[in-house]
């Protein structure tokens, strides 16, 4: 940081290059809007140079253009690393501009060259078939910010920050963005950022006061209440009011009052960190600066068209002059409108970007649209991961032991913190310690920056790198910002308020799937998901706190980029998270419960089921080991293997004549055909487990929907009968929740029996104790209302459920091998 | 409004009361979470007297019931009519306590009567299997609000007061969930609430500095910043601090400050709207009061416990006495805390609440726990609908018109405004007219309180009832307010978007759900979601914009609850629009495009089918009346509803010996069987559509597993070949989206050829022919990029899409019947 210098005050020289720029920029916007032939206006503009079909958005564009041209002058000056997030949905057309002018853009896309030939294409593919599309994307050089779903700029800047000291978020926030509840939520980043050892966002209210069809809250507010809205979540407010007209004077003014509000902010970020760096601060959250930038929406195009003032209004927010091929008048305006820019200045006589135009731009890396922090697999570490086998619970044999899986990830992570203390992080609802990942405070404490003075505070500190926000959509974005700058980390939830995040799974799913398809964008880190407290174990919480819905946003996701691991124990857990944290690309989604639950696999056992990511249980069955058994007793997740395994063992006992085997499931997309996913096994593999023709009754954690889509395609798919969370919850048991989605061990026994081709004798009888178990259940239950239960009854996990059906035969003890 | 009085200076008569009151809901709520038996501490406190568990939150509900207590007073004196919504989390013991106390829990429950063995009901069901969760809830009389997920507390109350003139929400936000992003994104309400007619929203913050594991962000603020934000808001800001200790003197000054702070913020709203109700008054927003209410987290409770602080302190968030079952001086700690509250005094020899502590209760329906705008289902009146049938489409044969369907519901919905000025609203993200339901429009304004003096502002007033905010978790959740409180309305979403609001989507549908299983609850008003703007049809926005992920989620729902239809044209879009908004206690999903699309139903037609929920379209195949054909195409959704109907007509022309049936889904609930939902075609209807052991190339608008896991379990569900979204999505044209997703006509019949147990002459010719179609779209879209298409080939639709292929025999001409 030692480098970077203060930004001087603009010279005439200066600001000619910043306009002619802005002016380029503009240039190519509109032209991306209108043209497709005629790109450099060297011939009289006519109808047939216009596009069949106008589609794209002017409104935002100018003032996007005039920011960025405006950073690229503080980074050329200061040697500023610096990244550029566009909050406006739809100013596309800009960015794309601001890089093409750059150069990075011929770079990612050598077809769109730096000449007549490749202006035409960059005007041809926007917003047209096989094209780009009207916001910044992944498509976009230098954007790590997808314009489409609005609500997450801030976040992901902030997330871009984070242990990037000398890095630099300019953050566009839009009015109409600024009225989403993700948007106004994450003002609060700066709560959460140490000037010490992180780098720093500039937001920029982008207020042209007006969205699609209306104006914006924000933009009628009174002035003093947006100020005090800023500074009430902690922000020096600095206010640029650009006065009406374009005529020079006016914009030249224009110029030197933004020029002098970025060089403010600039200097008093720079203030900020010299003083924690140097460590004269009172380590309180400073007072970062944010720029009010007000501005008329459609800047510099048309005033007024036919008759009706559209610049400075909603009107300018698409296409501000439509009906152009066939109407002469405004054909006209669109020429003059283009010419206003004065391109015969701008381009040189191939059609390149002229020399008053490209001395704006930065060099190197350090172009705005070149920066590797916004294509952050370039700058991407391994993680340097503990041994993850040292970690391993002793399993003498399948359900001994009891553990709380989640701990052991915590003790994993807390390694990971201790090794890579610049490189990873956490990120969690204030719900660390209840998700049993606390070993990570044993290293790092909660970063917060407000005050943290009071007797009572542990585990907190402007120093701590753990991210607990009571906030899902800052803990997801903030690590997508991680990820895509090049981190690592992971986002552990409640399993059912991962739904509250979930568009941003689904929109990151996206991002990674399209930056697949383009070889300039570099492998990230994956987003890690855990999903924890789940809805077999929310005995207090009810019904709420019951949804395993995430399952089936992510299963939709393309082959390339979705996973979802149900690890049955902590070994499996460990494995998984090692996998996890070394993948690039991925959505991993992780599903386990945080209670304490029978461990089944030695540390070696589940490394190879994971690595194959579904096996037969051998010990828990009671084939003979030649030929087929009669039925197939399947599983994914921690409770459904728990009940499958102690059914497994009632048929063992009560019903040795049935034939059974029992397979677990780890890696939910080892079910698909391998058509339709990479990991999906191959059909060899799938009737080595499954059989090709035997019934299987599969015990779901999630919604059983989501088993008979994923196995659909394969042999015989109707076999497969499913159990799993049929939506019936409340505030009750463990082992009452089983029992009311129908996946207890006794629905699991008759579900075995009514399937089996075969049927031993005393099948029915054995089906006639399930159904009397299940109504000792029942009147246990209402028993227990009245009458409240002891404390071991209380208990969660194998024993408990076991003992809350009064029925100790399938205990523990014999589910061992 | 006129018989509501001001709330005058609190006496000691008065404080008294409310102090006894807030007193018995504290003992109650130790209670709940500690004891099982000797609830009213007449004997010695034993070990044997606690829980064997000890769950639930102290923490946050001494503050809730010292402010529910307070709103008792004001409604018992002014005749206000209130509801109180609880934004903290677990609060659930003092806000069922408080119901318990107004007399309203026994009304509702009748198990849990009002004297000792009520007492020991009351404590025994908190948090215990077949018991209540420790947050207000759907079994919380008075309650409108879970408060499982947080972020919705402010949203549902702006809901509740639109269009409830007379209506006060009391609504308190935790500084918990104030960190979230949707309740961030709430306080905006203010700026669309009309204070001539709508109610009032008096948010409370309730700043107890303390979440689960450490402070809050707003906690630690400076306090010039926390008023300064609120204040940015728009809200003048009232604020209490309660100094520390718990003597009787502090305690009273609490009391009277509070009192002092909600006699200052009614009597503002009382003047904000005899203002506004007067005329006089300058039409822009008011400043309406919010109290923000300092106070020691756990407050009342143990102050320290083994030494260390828990009174004021994130400790007190749960159980703050833990192990008392085992610790004598824990369970003396406890003791002595019942007692603090001198429960002699506050119930009577039977243990029936004393007359010191109901004298602080509202009587019948004013009772806040009791008002029947809390219980919307009492106070819901029928929509008085136009009659849809007048706004049919004319549609003298099937694919001969072309309409945007939407628009029609557009002018369904201006007719309900009309007929409806107090009971009906449309929510929408800033897209109404794109979504082309502006016809709304000719009757009312989109509601704003902000100034709207420019001269481009139209169709936007204070006066307008037509809900635009950008942000879908407003949208959403004002409706749930508006319908929780006995109105009707519709959220209108871009499909992809919707995904934003999802978690809401699944959170409402365990409302409804819960709601069903308690008869006091009476029925309100199902929550319809439009969902448009599809994934099909997105050209110039590209992939972020394509994902029709909600239908994933709300398949899960319970069948009780759950409806998701996709009308594939306008005349089957109102049959469905006119069922939907006279339905009760369901979610409603529609699906349909806004662009032009082919209209395939008369009027009649189209109801008859609706009725049905499927159907055969006779027309659209070949079958020859009687046997059974060799394939059957179906589908659901308007997109691929076109590209079968295509389907089938080349085969019709091309391969006349393959019998083809085309089946269309409306309501794709019907797919499910009977046992898992109502709507669920009985085996025979099913069999009549879909034979029993033909192949059904199934072409469905969102991910293909979900029609899989639908029809899992109908007979052989293996011959359901199921096309859809597969996630392959960018800027491009509708007909190329369907060609990427393989749901192309030309997939199709592929597909039908592939299928069909015959093969008839020519098959192998018309594969090959269907085959050279997909090549010349591909290098039509590759050329294209080059060399722009006319505009007659960027058309949406039946005509364009077929065009895109340079394919005219399977034009909209050859489908007609």
């Amino acid at each position: 940081m030692a480098s970077v210098a203060n930004l001087p005050e603009i010279t005439n020289d200066e600001l000619a290059r910043v306009d002619a720029w802005w002016r380029a920029n503009n240039y190519l916007t509109v032209g991306q809007i209108y043209l497709m032939e005629n790109a450099l206006l060297r011939e009289p503009l006519a109808a047939e140079h216009i596009k069949p079909r106008l589609l794209g958005h002017w409104g935002t564009s100018p003032g996007l253009s005039f920011e960025f041209a405006h950073l690229q002058r503080l980074v050329r000056l200061t040697g500023q690393q610096a990244i550029f997030i566009t909050g406006p949905g739809h100013g596309g057309p800009a960015i794309v501009a601001g890089s093409y002018l750059e150069g990075s853009y011929t770079e990612c896309f050598p077809k769109v060259t730096q000449d007549a030939e490749g202006l035409r294409k960059l005007f041809r593919q926007f917003s047209a078939p096989g094209g780009i599309p009207s916001h910044a994307s992944v498509t976009t050089p230098g954007s790590i910010h997808e314009g489409g779903e609005l609500g997450y700029a801030l976040i992901h800047a902030f997330g871009a920050v984070m242990d990037n000291p000398d890095l630099l978020a300019l953050c566009v926030v839009g009015d109409g963005e600024a009225e989403t509840g993700p948007l106004e939520g994450s003002w609060k980043g700066i709560s959460f950022i140490n000037p010490a050892r992180d780098g720093a966002v500039l937001p920029i209210l982008h207020l042209n006061e007006n969205k699609i069809a209306g104006p914006t809250v924000l933009g009628r507010k009174p002035d003093e209440e947006v100020h005090k809205l800023f500074e009430g979540h902690g922000y020096r407010v600095i206010e640029v009011r650009v006065a009406d007209g374009d005529d020079p004077e006016t914009l030249q003014a224009a110029h030197r009052d933004f020029a002098a509000a970025i060089a403010d902010a600039h200097s008093q970020i720079l203030e900020i960190q010299a003083a924690a760096r140097g460590g004269d601060w009172d380590a309180v959250r400073p007072q970062w600066p944010m720029i009010i930038f007000r501005h008329p929406k459609g800047w510099t195009g048309p005033h007024e068209v036919d008759g009706t003032q559209v610049e400075g209004t909603w009107r300018a927010h698409q296409v501000p002059l439509a009906g152009v091929k066939d109407d002469a008048e405004h054909l006209a305006i669109l020429e003059g409108w283009l010419k206003s820019y004065r391109p015969e200045e701008l381009f040189d006589a191939n059609g390149a970007p002229s020399e008053i135009v490209t001395s704006n731009n930065p060099s190197g890396e350090l172009r705005v649209s070149a920066n590797p922090h916004a294509n952050g697999g370039l700058l991407t570490q391994d993680l340097d991961l503990p041994d993850f086998r040292e970690l391993a619970v002793d399993v003498p044999s399948p359900a001994q032991e009891r553990s709380e899986s989640t701990r052991k990830l915590g003790e994993f992570m807390k390694g990971i913190y201790e090794r890579n203390p610049h490189n990873f992080r956490l990120f969690c609802p204030d719900e660390t310690n209840s998700n049993r990942l606390g070993a990570v405070f044993d290293v790092t404490d909660r970063a917060f920056m407000e005050q943290t003075h009071q007797p009572q505070d542990g585990k907190i500190s402007r120093d701590g790198r753990v991210m607990e926000v009571l906030s899902e959509h800052n803990c997801h974005g903030w690590l997508e910002g991680y990820t895509l700058t090049g981190r690592h980390g992971l986002f552990a939830t409640y399993e059912s308020f991962a739904m509250v995040s979930a568009s941003q799974t689904v929109q990151h799913g996206k991002w990674l799937d399209e930056a697949n398809g383009l070889d300039w964008r570099a492998d990230i880190p994956s987003l890690n998901i855990l999903l924890t407290s789940t809805c077999w174990r929310n005995d207090h919480n009810g019904f709420s706190h019951q949804g395993p819905g995430l399952i089936q946003n992510v299963l939709t996701q393309r082959g390339e980029v979705a996973r979802v691991y149900l690890p049955p124990d902590a070994n499996s857990l460990l494995s998984v998270a090692d996998h996890a944290f070394r993948s690039r690309n991925y959505l991993n989604v992780i599903v386990i419960d945080k209670q304490p639950q029978p461990q089944w696999m030695t540390m070696d056992e589940a490394i190879k089921h994971c690595t194959a990511g579904a096996g037969i249980w051998g010990w828990a069955g009671n084939e003979d080991g030649h030929g087929e058994p009669d039925i197939v007793l399947a599983c994914a997740g921690d409770v459904v293997t728990m009940e499958t395994v102690a059914a497994a063992e009632i048929l063992k006992q009560r019903l040795p004549g049935l034939k059974t085997r029992v397979v677990n499931v780890v890696d939910l997309m080892t079910l698909i055909r391998p058509k339709d996913h990479p990991h999906g096994m191959d059909e060899t593999f799938f009737s080595e487990l499954f059989t090709t023709s035997k019934d299987v009754v599969f015990a779901f954690h999630g919604y059983p929907g989501a088993i008979h889509q994923l196995v659909h395609g394969r042999p015989d798919a109707d076999r497969f009968r499913v159990r799993g969370f049929i939506e019936e919850g409340t505030t009750t048991t463990p082992f009452d929740m089983v029992v009311r989605n129908r996946v207890s061990r006794y629905h699991l026994v008759m579900d075995a029996i009514n399937n089996a081709k075969i049927t031993p004798p005393g099948a029915s009888e054995l089906k006639a104790w399930c159904q009397a178990q299940l109504e000792r259940h029942e009147s246990y239950i209402v028993e227990h209302l009245e009458d409240m239960p002891e404390v071991s009854q209380w208990k969660f996990g194998y024993q408990q459920s076991v003992d809350g059906a009064g029925n100790a035969e399938a205990d523990t003890e014999g589910a061992k091998a």
